[in-house]
């Protein structure tokens, strides 16, 4: 199983704020997140600043995208993204729009599991050949205290059975890694915990609990 | 039961091509949708934008909100929009932050269907105080060949019963809108249809068929 990488959220409204933490995180993070606040707010922009920017690191457009897969994703992939994040809730034939374009720019498409989904779901999108899903707790779930549960983690699990590889995320403390153990994890997301001054401290923490279980 | 109005969707990956459609359109449409193609291309300068150059037409920033809901809406609010849309897959609590906003800015909150969504999920849509909702042919389905079906209506039915006004997409002509006779429809939402040169035309043939039946 391959060692977890660690991704930054950038969640910002404005793309100057987005461009100076991304700065001062470039060298511990491996992964570095347009988010969907920073998209909306800025538009594909957002991501050519940053694909300049940071030339070598592995870029994702979390668009979340729920429909017009092929037009969305042609447009995230033109302006420097590696990975782009496609709903649960899509349809199959927006995943596999998603896919496609993915493949032509030898990116990958991230199934961000929102939702209803079930594992016959998640077996539909292994067999167009999606290869990640990122598991959270919502941000609002997480601000009304829902914590990471057994049944989070049996779902990761399950998951990670099919061969998908999982980012997760969600209010990440060094504390938690050791509940991931076992699960094919792609990647650990977070976002202030790594923007904020204490942020590189946080990085060495984390990768510290990841080469425990990694 | 009130008469539907006429909806189009700007879809375009740039601001301009979207301001000369909505100028083209404003006469003979009632609401001015930012999608979520265009607001991911340009950010919510697009929504400023269309909010100035059309101040009495109802704008919608179509979102498809997922998460970070607070933050998306009121983004999308102080920029202009009357209404946004929310993903059905998003978590209640999610959904929840998004109507507080709306409250705030005497806005309303639009769920788009997509994905597993039950009618105990929109029960409690309903009682948070949701009384919109968006039923379309996914686009992709849409060029897939998938029509609309009788479980469609049905569907479209016991939402209407629940209480919500419905928006119905995804290649809407004048000979479907008998279809849809008998539920609470908000909008009939259209893009190339409206957009191109004989757009008036379908948006005058779309709206004698709705005056036939509402």
């Amino acid at each position: 199983m391959t060692k977890p990488l660690l991704q930054i959220a950038l969640d910002s409204t404005d793309l100057a704020s987005a461009v100076t933490i991304a700065n001062s995180v470039e060298s511990f993070v491996d992964v570095i997140e347009v988010g969907t606040i920073l998209a909306f707010a800025e538009g594909m922009s957002a991501v050519s600043t940053l694909r300049k920017r940071h030339p070598n690191h592995i870029l994702v457009c979390d668009m979340k995208t729920t429909d017009g897969g092929a037009i969305l994703a042609r447009m995230a992939f033109e302006a420097g993204s590696n990975w782009i994040t496609v709903s649960a809730a899509a349809h199959i034939a927006t995943i596999e729009a998603c896919k496609k374009v993915a493949d032509e720019f030898g990116g990958e498409i991230q199934i961000e599991l929102y939702g209803n989904w079930t594992l016959a779901d998640a077996q539909k999108w292994v067999d167009l050949g999606i290869k990640q899903a990122i598991y959270h707790r919502s941000r609002d779930a997480e601000l009304a205290g829902v914590n990471w549960t057994p049944d989070d983690l049996s779902r990761m699990r399950a998951l990670s059975e099919l061969g998908l590889e999982m980012s997760i995320t969600g209010g990440i403390v060094p504390e938690d890694i050791h509940l991931f153990q076992g699960i094919r994890a792609k990647t650990f997301i977070a976002g202030r915990a790594l923007a904020s001054a204490s942020g590189r401290a946080t990085a060495e923490a984390l990768k510290a609990e990841i080469n425990k279980y990694w």
